[in-house]
């Protein structure tokens, strides 16, 4: 690396993504002090005790305190009231950003926010894991995964650059679409199924006839899979469908539609057209492997194919 | 391993199953000679060069000649057919099995076929993984994963309990239930989400204001995991629907009930319930984890998290 891109960097909320973020930017040297802190005091204790932030303070006004980059990490829902505390405290120059899932949501609730002379560029780092919480975090997160920044019309062009620098300096590809386009994309890639999967979650466990036990026995023909991504953090989840609801609802119709069709087919004993479907499907995921965005190991890799 | 349990294992189709039989047949010494035979040429082609099987005959006819036991490892809508044309080859005292993903279905098809004096005991082996074909087998697939047998009521015990022995040689766990709560059991756990999984995949594919390109670099944000699943054999899982249309209809009715009862929860902003409901799904992962069914390491250890 050529060296710091910040001077000082304040994380507030240090969840999965935070605390990657410090592992990330410390590997790397990219700023020369980061802040942190966070609501719950429990959180805070277990930052100071893994050296999680070179310092963790008890409150936001005097995290971002002579930040020049300042990074949301809390709920979406949480985040409007956040950037109201710290308002006042925001140095000139300074560039606030956040890694929340949706991206309209936040521009209005953190934007009327923004003093004069701050830029503000929301971001979204398309990573994670089903774990949560300060612990969690480690410094390979962001390695070949995108991040996504959203800047308004007449943002400062060297502004976004450097926060650019930040992202691809812990190992992100960047890019910029506009709030709406990008909550659309994200319901898709990941909102719809997420709601999906906590849907089929809770009715395996609702169910009287097959006892949880079964289903967790039996989880490895598939079930296991859609299990890991219902068990994401349930705030953040919560928040995400609360607020970007209008793209999440329009791609929950689409799926509706085409799931009855395919029920349709099952019922009617239409093979061929079973059969058309599972054979297009099958091209995305070769897609997604030549991207680089998934391993081709069989299962994930979860298995060792050594014969 | 104490030695071969049967003498001469007949393997009827060599995909990704009986392919993965084959080597772990021969890494505990399982069975004196394994023949094996399929439809396709090109398929025996491949089992010769590759040393798939002790011998590769042309025919079925050939391959369950003086076999002790004979797998049908074919799509479960083949397996009536297979029955037919082997039936007056088998051995008296064989024991037919299978490894179908239903099992009425197959009980329904190859049982009137089955002569007096062969034992038919279907089974089903729950592993596998998003590859097919001859070269995708591997021996360590049974390895800590469930078999489920479902033998009729009268079948004889010792049959079973050699069949039973085969599995866990290969390093299986086996139970046993009857086909109808099989079919059940295993809609919840697979058939529903691979049929979930398939459709979420071509609703991406089909929005226009969402390019392939999109989803397929923004994958990771979740998408990625429902197309592993997609990405399965075809005509396998036309088959499974077909043949466990009942069960895996209902199981659909029921989550499609759920997912509406979400849906509202989100056009009307019911924070709580969504909490609440995701919460819940988390338990069931751990559970999961600590019955050994995969790994807690994040993104089931795509990632590498040493810091």
């Amino acid at each position: 690396m050529s060296g710091p891109v910040y001077d000082r960097v304040a994380l507030i909320g240090l969840g999965l993504i935070a605390s990657s973020m410090f592992w990330a930017i410390r590997k790397a040297g990219l700023a020369r002090e980061v802040v942190g802190t966070a609501r719950s005091a429990e959180t805070r204790e277990t930052a100071r005790e893994i050296g999680l932030c070179d310092r963790v303070t008890d409150t936001v006004a005097e995290a971002v305190e002579g930040a020049d980059l300042v990074v949301l990490a809390v709920p979406v829902g949480a985040m409007g009231a956040v950037a109201e505390a710290m308002a006042p405290r925001l140095a000139p120059g300074a560039t606030v950003t956040d890694v929340g899932s949706v991206k309209r949501a936040v521009v209005e609730a953190v934007g009327p926010h923004i003093p004069e002379g701050v830029h503000f560029i929301p971001g979204h780092p398309l990573a994670g894991t089903e774990h949560s919480g300060p612990r969690s975090g480690f410094a390979t997160l962001f390695d070949n995964r995108w991040c996504l920044l959203v800047p308004e019309p007449g943002t400062e062009p060297e502004a976004v650059a450097r926060l650019r620098a930040l992202w691809e300096g812990m190992g992100a590809h960047v890019e910029e679409m506009d709030a709406d386009h990008h909550d659309l994309v994200l319901a898709v890639t990941s909102h719809a199924p997420h709601l999906i999967a906590y849907t089929m979650v809770g009715v395996a466990d609702d169910l009287r006839r097959v006892t949880d036990s079964e289903v967790i026995k039996y989880s490895a023909a598939g079930f296991r899979d859609f299990t890991r991504i219902a068990a994401s953090d349930p705030t953040m989840w919560r928040d995400v469908f609360l607020t970007n609801k209008d793209a999440t609802l329009e791609i929950l119709g689409r799926f509706t539609e085409e799931l009855f069709a395919l029920q349709r087919a099952i019922r009617t004993g239409d093979g061929e057209m079973l059969h058309a479907y599972f054979t297009r499907t099958r091209a995305i995921r070769r897609g997604i492997i030549e991207a680089g965005q998934d391993t081709d190991a069989p299962d994930f890799g979860r298995v060792k194919t050594g014969a």
